[in-house]
């Protein structure tokens, strides 16, 4: 066991226990499901043990740790709580109750982490070669926008831009849908007009998709500079004042009947295309 | 017009009006959100004038037409209501409020047809060159199956079968997701053991997506013979008792910290690349 994690049981005193749903700390916690409330507070609600170890592993910084009176006493969670309290963060012990109502579920896990939110500056961003971005212009469904963080993350991307106004990233359904790759990817927001400002400054190919597209996704030379991509959004597809700004427009080939893919699967097969020359299994390597 | 049709407006007697959430055949509507009712009438639900014209043109049985006060009086909402009554169906004129209720949203759609459910089976399947199809191992998730018919429609797939106890292709929630898919894609059901049986007898090439898989997905040769992708579930991926009957087990690479794809992504991600040689944008053929 690491050093620092060592005195962690004993620090019984530190942690607060909980079980009423009307007591003010949990009452700010279950406030994280506002938009408004995580943005006052630039923190946001993330469940499970497992991705609450790597989110901390990966310098996520900590504010309160929930865990159910059950989970007491298991080693990682006391190492968790250890943590928790050395960066001068809260502990909190609930009933299933508090748990339930804070996650909004009826089988809630039972650890739960409130994290300080980590944006990307659009001018913090660095290209480097083999640097995939995607970039979505006013995604609007919780649940597409974290399938789209997580297969990123698969995909081995840097991050992903948020173009406009866009649902949170930082939302309950949306970090759920990462499956914790909302900690390993990096989040950017920018206006339409900041976005089209740090295109002509960076020296990045823009490839947007788009129902237009002339250029089969499949042709494009992904591996020229660093690339963005760029996917409308659920309702309206591109705007032209974004799709202007590409340096290709690319399609995806369709047959049948449906004349779209769901943008979390286009952006999929997008990312797998853009990224084909830099994956390969293990075995292979 | 079509002269089926032009007797359409004047066959106001057989357009029943209802405004009370009470009626019996209203009840029975709203019945068809539990997957019991949609079993023993053998019908579900689809929203939307578009998604129904696409239907009865596909030649999906229609037996009620609802529609709201609002659109009486449209010429294509006629057409489609004098096309209900031809083949024996009921047509329904409600409030805002019953559609409402019926389909459990507050800005329902202004149209809602009940459909006879088609399911194709097994042994009916032909299996042609250049045929795909997609096979589902106890697919969970409304949204994933919804959304991975509509994806084996845009890529032109031929149908999907389901493999063991899955969530039903005609729930409200799956058919939406579909965006009108469910009408254009063959959809097959069979127990494990019925569809290792099928595929002993057809001449089919059965790669499964696997976490395990050795083989790099895009070193596989689709082209050989009809290809059926088989994709384990959300939660466990797929069992050795199916696994086993694989001709190749395949993997998609990935980088990060995610261990895994969303199945309707992975799915998606699998079908393009099935059928990679098959597709072209229509300005290059």
């Amino acid at each position: 066991m690491n050093q620092d994690y060592r005195d962690g049981p004993r620090r019984v005193g530190q942690v607060k226990e909980i079980t009423s749903l009307t007591n003010p700390i949990i009452k700010d916690i279950k406030a994280l499901s506002a938009k408004k409330s995580r943005e006052e507070t630039g923190t946001f609600m993330a469940e499970g043990l497992k991705l609450i170890i790597d989110a901390m592993e990966l310098g996520w910084s900590i504010r309160t740790l929930v865990y159910a009176k059950a989970a007491k006493g298991k080693p990682l969670v006391e190492q968790m709580a250890a943590k928790t309290v050395a960066a001068g963060g809260l502990v909190l012990e609930v009933s299933e109750k508090v748990l339930s109502a804070i996650t909004r579920r009826d089988n809630p896990q039972m650890v739960v982490g409130i994290f300080q939110s980590q944006w990307t500056n659009l001018s913090d961003i660095t290209l480097e070669a083999d640097d995939t971005w995607i970039a979505l212009d006013r995604v609007r469904d919780p649940g597409n926008l974290g399938t789209i963080i997580r297969t990123a993350d698969a995909a081995g991307a840097a991050g992903v831009i948020l173009v406009g106004e866009t649902t949170d990233p930082f939302s309950l359904e949306t970090v759920r849908a990462t499956m914790g790759s909302i900690f390993a990817v990096k989040i950017a927001r920018a206006s339409e007009q900041d976005f089209v400002t740090w295109k002509k400054k960076v020296s990045a190919y823009l490839v947007a998709t788009h129902l237009a597209g002339a250029i089969d996704y499949r042709r494009i030379d992904y591996r020229k500079k660093p690339t963005v991509l760029l996917m409308g959004n659920e309702q309206s597809g591109l705007p032209e004042t974004l799709a202007r700004q590409a340096d290709a427009l690319a399609r995806i080939p369709q047959q049948g009947r449906a004349d779209s893919l769901n943008l979390a699967v286009a952006s999929g097969v997008m990312l797998f295309e853009a990224r084909r020359h830099l994956l390969s299994l293990s075995e292979d390597s």
